[in-house]
């Protein structure tokens, strides 16, 4: 199994993302990883950590799109920049997935250009996994497809779904669209048609109907469907919420325990550690062929670690085999497609 | 000044409502309050906390609401509902503010259906204040308008703007809208648009640009602009991130601490206790003629004592007056209404 890593994307890269791959070809002895960028760094990289381990390749890209440049423009301007160079690489079947850490909207963007989507699926999108009371749970579109059809969010439950059922062991996941209310009658135009959608098809009896902010960490469903602004803002939302309790914590903490304030602080980092995104190791763009997971921009090396597992399990689960089965099950939602 | 309160509405009505009514109208010697609904059970509730308190009357209004209804349709078919009771009051200029726990849509449909906006107001928003490092900021709109047009988000800038400086005293405070990034040329179409009409505006200055879910609770500005649809998803989900994060924090710390356990869960319960909504005492209605106030729907006595509290302040503030004033002074944004 061959994954091309973005050896140059992320805010700390390269050093921490080499060191990532290192890592993992070191875990696990079927991987090969091939680290895309610029050679002489990635080379200087892996001369500090030692050399390089059997199954790490260098492929060379000479440019690097920045973390805030405009994705579409970036990678117009810049063809060889190292995400283009991943998704070719996919696009080609030389790797089965492709991995970063860098400009998500530029790692969304290179998805669409290439245009490899499985077959029956209308737009990809980005999948986060989050915790909640009853497990983790899937939380998409976090991103990608900022002003989604109905048919989209719809496709999202079905692909949600697989996820849940193969890489979070759920049984017969129970999907959520995430909206204002609860009502049937809820919400904008997008979540009204969508709730029909949804209701009128084959996945009906695992629809559980809307949910609301609050249900999704109570655990109310295993998949949350939602468009990639409203996902987009609960992932970094949930992120800001947990930092801020967290510092509030601790300063009660300190007020509050007398002798045993150190154990307080290490129930606080003990309960960071393990919400920490780096032990989730990065969210797959669903949908396209090929197995594509984008990481959180300060990615270390434990994330990209954990990103490249997360990668070889899709590929080894076969996922993308069960989205496409799924899809082509059901009866076509929309006759004019859209993409 | 007299303020109509909804006795009917929310989960625990009206016990709690009226006991909350009563505790505030002996706090402010200048409030009156007028109880609007079943004339039997609120006098019930009144004779079990030992009789009326003077500035204290009874409206009778035979039907309510049920927090599950259907907006529209419930207030259509109940036409002496108590919550079309307060509006009609607020409208007759009766009552100076009105206070509802009760059905969200249904408060909102009131409002919209007499029409008594605030003059040059477009659309009226939902003000909700969250906590952050930076002191309480104020995000609206949380679900009255869940599909706006560029102007409104604007409009809720300039009142969110008034409301942070009267309300939470900052002074000068700064505008950020809420979307996927931080560049300029991020967001959906609504964000792109309402991005250009607060730079080509009179509050360029405040307006810090986009900010991103992780950021309101960063502090990074003061007025947090965004669509209802997303607005209620970020106040409902930060409620379920909270309480997430509190039941896994005691999880923690009674695992962790050893003598010191019960000064742990003082601690979680001091957290609570600071960032439970019943201390911000509901959300106001801004855009409309007087002052309306939203609470959540499991309001108790607390919630609702200081609910009227805070819409006894809007009226004092002359917030509405304020709002006016700015808005006159701006340009029209809009050729064509759309209201």
């Amino acid at each position: 199994m061959r994954i091309a890593l973005d050896a140059m994307g992320g805010d700390h890269a390269p050093g921490p993302i080499v060191a990532g791959a290192v890592q993992a070809v070191r875990a696990d002895p079927e991987l090969q990883v091939v680290l895309v960028g610029d050679q002489t760094q990635i080379e200087a990289c892996l001369h500090e950590l030692g050399g390089a381990p059997e199954r790490l390749e260098i492929f060379h890209a000479s440019q690097v799109v920045g973390m805030d440049e405009s994705p579409v423009e970036a990678l117009r301007k810049k063809p060889d920049n190292s995400i283009t160079r991943c998704w070719q690489k996919l696009a080609l079947h030389e790797v089965d997935g492709i991995v970063s850490a860098g400009n998500t909207g530029a790692m969304v963007a290179g998805g669409l250009l290439t245009k490899r989507f499985l077959k029956c699926v209308e737009r990809p999108g980005i999948a986060a996994v989050m915790p909640s009371f009853a497990g983790p749970c899937v939380v998409l579109d976090v991103g990608a497809n900022i002003a989604p059809k109905p048919e989209h969010l719809f496709q999202y439950g079905i692909m949600g779904s697989i996820y849940a059922r193969l890489v979070l062991g759920k049984d017969q996941p129970k999907i959520g669209l995430l909206n204002v209310g609860e009502e049937d009658s809820k919400g904008n135009p997008l979540a009204k048609k969508t709730h029909q959608l949804f209701n009128s098809s084959p996945l009906k009896d695992q629809f559980i109907g809307n949910i609301e902010g609050r249900d999704i960490h109570r655990g109310k469903c295993d998949v949350v469907v939602c468009d990639g602004f409203t996902g987009n803002v609960v992932l970094k939302l949930s992120e800001g919420v947990f930092e801020f309790v967290m510092k509030m914590m601790g300063k009660e903490l300190a007020e509050t325990l007398q002798a045993e304030k150190h154990l307080g602080m290490q129930a606080i980092q003990n309960l960071i550690g393990r919400y920490d995104y780096s032990e989730t190791g990065g969210a797959p763009l669903l949908g396209v062929d090929g197995i594509c997971i984008i990481c959180h921009g300060s990615s270390g090396e434990r994330a990209i670690f954990n990103a490249l597992g997360v990668a070889a399990r899709g590929v080894r689960l076969r996922l993308n085999e069960q989205i496409v089965r799924e899809l082509e099950k059901l009866p076509a939602v929309d006759n004019q497609p859209s993409r």
